[in-house]
This record gives C-alpha cells, sequence and structure tokens, in this order.
C-alpha cells in the first residue's frame, strides 16, 4: 500500500491543487456573517423558476459553470463531477450533471457531502486518473423542509434546536495541471479521512447536531490517530452543520478525549447566521459547509490567515421512513485537510 | 496524467482482484435462470424483520459480512465500502454501513451503483488508497414499489412495459494484496468508464429500459472510444437491466452506430426471470445486476468461459417529484471491465 497510512486517513502526495471556486446563496445567507463573500444571490428564492426543486438545481449548475468559467475552462475539459445534494434521487445533481454534460459520479452523504466529493476527487486527480474534477454540494431550504419536514404553507415553528437549511451552492475546482486562471494558487489538498457511520441514537429530526456530533469526534480522533498528529498541528478545524447546540457537544466530547478544540474551531452552521437573524441553532444542510469553504475558508489558506485546516462535512443521515419505523438517526463525518502551498 | 487514458476511461494497472463476492436474494428470484448459483435465499420476502426496510437491511449485510467470511476476513480489516441503494437517504447501504463499522463512502446511483461502487474501489485499490474494500448495492421489490410507485395494498397491475424490481443484495470483495481464502483467483477488475448523464425525454415511469438504453450506448461508444477496442475484444458485454424492451432498444442504437452486439451480450434484467414467471419485461433494481454478476458473471471469468466483460449497470434516475414537476427521466451507465488473469 502506496499511500494510506493509517485505518482511514489516505494521503495525496501529489497535492491537488483547489484553483478556483464558486458559491451562491439566498439573501437570508448574504445577510448572515459572511455577507458580501459569495459569488451570486439569488434575488428570489426560486431563482426565476416554477419550482424550488428546479431552482436549486440551477443554482447548482450555476455555481458548477460558474467554477470552470472562473478558472478559464470549458465544462468540457472537466473529466468527472463528483456531486450530491439533500434531494431524493440527488435530482438536484443529476439533472445539474445532465445539463452540463460533464461525467458525474453521484454522492449521497447527506450534509457530509461536500468533503466526500473532494476526498473521491482527491483520489481521483491525486491518484492520476481524472484532473480537473468539480466537486459540489448544494441544498434549499425549501425543497428540504418540504422532503424532510412540513410543506410550508403549515407554517410549523421551529423548536429551539432546529437549524435552517441553508439554500446555497458550492463548487470546487481540484486539479493536479495548472489552469489558465487560477483564483487560487495556494491551497492544496493533502489528505482525507473517511467517516464511518455512528450513531448514539437520537431520534429527534429536530435536533441534527447531536446526530452528527459523535461522528464528527470519532473522525477527528481518526485523522489524528492515522497521521500521528496533533490538534495543534491544525490553524483551523472546521465542521460542516453541527449547529450551536451541536458544536458544543462537540467541544465537550472532544474534552473528554483531551482535544481542547477551542480557540481554533469553527463550525460553518453556526458561524453563517447571524443571531439576530432568529434561525435557532443555526444553518445546516450539505449546501452549507460548501458556501463556507467556497466563498470563505479558501480565501483563508490563499491569503495565508489559515496554514493548514481540517474540513469536517458532517451528515445526518435522517430518514422519514425509518424514523416512522422507531430507527435512530445515525451520522457520518467524512474530514479533508487544505493546506497552504507557496 | 498516469492512467487516464481517454476522456472518460480509467486505466487499473495494478489490476486489484475480485477475491469473493455474495448474493443473496428472494424466492421469485431464485426461481429463475440463475437458480442454485446464489448464497442465500430468503425464505419469506421480510426476513424476520418488521419491515420490507429493515428486510433489505438485513439482506445487504448479510451479502456484506458473507463475502467478508468467504475471504476469510473480518468486516474490521476492510478498508472502505462503497455501496448504494436505491432507497431515500441511502438507508439500506446507510444502516448497514452503522451496523458493521467500516469507513463507509455512500452512493447513488440508481441501478447503476454496482458499477459506480466497482469503479470507485477500483480506483481506492489501484491508486494504494484503501484494500481491501467492499462494493455492494441492493435492491428489495416491496420497498422499490413503495416508494416509487405504488402501495402494493392497491394491487396496481403492471404495464407491458413495467419491470420488476429484484429482491436482492450483491457484494464484492476488491483487494490488490492476497486474502486468506480467496474465493476467486482470476477476476481482475482493468478499467472503468465513468458514465454521462443522458436523456432522450422518456417521461414513463413504467419504461425505465427506454430511459436507459441511451446511456448505456454512449457508455460503450466513449469505452471503445477511449481505449481504441472494438466490440470483438469482449467475449460477453452486459448490460445491468434494460429489461427486454430496452435491451432491443439498445441492440438498435448500437447497430446504428455499426456496433453489433448480438452474440455477445446479456442484459442481467433481461435473463433473471424465465418468460414463464411472468414479470413483463424481466428486473430491474441496483440488486439485479449485482446479485448476477456476484453469483454468476465472476464464475465464468474465473472458470474461463469468459475472458474480458465490459460491464454496465445502468441506471434510470426517477424521482416522483420531479416526474410531477414534468421533467423526463435520464439514465447513466458506469462500466468497468473484468478480465481473466492466470
Amino acid at each position: 500500500m502506496r499511500k494510506r497510512i493509517g485505518e482511514r486517513t489516505l494521503l495525496f502526495r501529489s497535492e491537488p491543487r483547489v484553483r478556483s471556486a464558486a458559491a451562491i446563496v439566498a439573501k437570508n445567507e448574504d445577510n448572515g456573517a459572511f455577507q458580501g463573500t459569495f459569488d451570486t444571490v439569488l434575488e428570489d428564492d426560486k431563482f426565476g423558476e416554477d419550482s424550488f426543486e428546479k431552482a436549486e438545481c440551477k443554482m447548482f449548475r450555476t455555481a458548477a459553470l460558474l467554477a470552470c468559467q472562473k478558472a478559464g475552462l470549458d465544462p468540457d475539459g472537466i473529466h468527472a463531477m463528483l456531486a450530491g445534494d439533500l434531494l431524493n434521487q440527488l435530482i438536484t445533481a443529476n439533472y445539474a450533471a445532465r445539463d452540463l454534460g460533464i461525467p458525474f459520479l453521484g454522492l449521497y452523504g447527506a450534509c457530509s457531502t461536500m468533503a466526500e466529493s473532494l476526498l473521491l476527487g482527491g483520489v481521483l486527480s491525486d491518484g492520476g486518473y481524472c484532473s480537473p474534477v468539480l466537486c459540489c454540494a448544494s441544498s434549499h431550504f425549501s425543497t428540504a423542509e418540504r422532503q424532510y419536514r412540513f410543506p410550508l404553507e403549515m407554517g410549523t415553528t421551529a423548536p429551539p434546536t432546529a437549524q435552517r437549511t441553508v439554500t446555497g451552492a458550492g463548487a470546487l475546482l481540484l486539479s493536479t495541471q495548472d489552469v489558465p486562471l487560477p483564483v487560487f494558487s495556494h491551497v492544496a489538498l493533502t489528505a482525507a479521512t473517511i467517516g464511518r457511520v455512528v450513531d448514539l441514537g437520537i431520534t429527534d429530526m429536530n435536533n441534527m447536531g447531536a446526530a452528527m456530533a459523535p461522528a464528527c469526534c470519532d473522525t477527528i480522533l481518526a485523522h489524528l490517530d492515522d497521521t500521528g498528529s496533533d490538534i495543534a498541528d491544525y490553524d483551523l478545524i472546521v465542521s460542516g452543520d453541527l449547529g450551536t447546540f451541536g458544536s458544543e457537544m462537540l467541544l465537550n466530547l472532544a474534552k473528554k478525549y483531551d482535544l481542547e478544540l477551542v480557540g481554533r474551531y469553527l463550525d460553518c452552521g453556526a458561524s453563517i447566521y447571524l443571531k439576530e437573524q432568529g434561525f435557532s441553532c443555526g444553518g445546516s444542510g450539505a449546501g452549507c459547509s460548501a458556501v463556507v469553504l467556497a466563498a470563505e475558508l479558501l480565501e483563508r489558506i490563499e491569503r495565508g490567515d489559515v496554514n493548514r485546516m481540517l474540513f469536517l462535512a458532517t451528515g445526518a443521515l435522517m430518514s422519514p421512513t425509518s424514523g416512522m419505523q422507531g430507527e435512530s438517526i445515525p451520522g457520518i463525518a467524512h474530514a479533508v485537510v487544505l493546506e497552504r502551498r507557496d
């Protein structure tokens, strides 16, 4: 085995670069903590389409195309797209892949999708199989509510632990070769850790953070163990969408293993909205960590504010059908390491 | 680029081997053309569980475990599982991954899942990132009908173009190293071709074969073009579940490109049931090509009856939601090459 260094961690020795990224969100997201960093902000949540599902697909397609255009590439020059979303049968990613014509590998990891796509994109490009590749994820508040919870028309109020599904799509272009117009010159993908499905028996569909925090902790531990590294080796540990409640759970869980994350930790879900926006525990959805990574975090690495980041996207594998059959909600977290290189 | 030889085809130079496989089906499937080849046949479709969904999960888990056991490996020794199923949120694969504890990458490719998992499993093992890996797919007639069509209790009759979702789960163990008890010694995974989402505008949910045949033809053409090979270089071209109607469409489509598949072609869906079983156009579902490959086709290679096989699993990306919004049903087909090696 050439590159596997631990049970679950893969090293990317050729260090594929993130060459460009694009993020598109709705107004609520742009009114939050990362205002002004996004490429496009929707005027209305339907994006000129006649259904929220079609709007999400157009968002996805727009972000994917923009990531190509920014890098000076045509979609025809992309060798594979690895992507997913929260909707049944991945209708967002699938219809977008049809319209874009790029060879497509559909992934389902719920809100862990952005890291799963970067992990597999890293393997495909680092291994010399495909490059450039596009890694994308999206979610939409209105399509997710309809599918997972209640029709918006019911006006159901959110309980205190609830998180709001982010309306947004993020796309990253990963390549081992140069591209005509690189947006980033210093962002390298150097390793990844595959998640395990972890289930501590949470059954509350309005408390996804609690379902995901144990999986996130499990992957951090595996990553440190596999690589023989320490929390202090990372400037920033990012989790996807644990929200304020789930983040607190993660910090407490980590402490039990003598890991002090405070001071070097950011949760995309807990950070994306401002407190005064009143979205309970923050944001969630596959698009949440995707847009925060694409719009904000890559820039921090490019600028040199962050030199080494462990990016964990966390997924709650919530199924209305399984829930009704008494099953609990398992979580999963995949991780990738993004590092600054000169 | 070391291994990419065409726009969509990847070569696996280390030729990872399929070391073992397991297939589990229900009675209808065992009463068909491949009777007696399956490892386990369900006595009842609920497999002792209290829901069909839990039965499908148990089937999946059983097949995955059996593939490990046959090879003399413990699930703890498996470095990654790449798998999916037809159910929303991949509840079959996800809950099975939870129970097995194997690092897990969830895939959604509808009925193309078996080839997608072998493609990515090939990349992970050939690239030296993870080995051994488990590649699995499953489907269940009763869970699929409930989710995609009508509750069984309605007793809806199937139109002539309909296919029956196969109740079955298949698992293949892929490894670049030796295993303690190899079931197969001669089956190598040598290449793969990534599918594109192709849509010719089919909107009939009971005619999945027609939705998938164009994607299947597209991938065959890309594969031959990328590799500079000819149909005659393959003893057997296998499609997943086009069914009798879709297979005929594929043969006709292929002819337009001067490709004569007759005489070296098998569709798992069209072959799995006997005509007298009365299942219209044959079988379908992610489990269909998975169990036929695991139970029958690998043996043909091992025995030397087939030396080089192009295995295409075909997925119809059917969504009830998109269907109601007037969208057509796109298809996708991923391909892998399995070859006999001494």
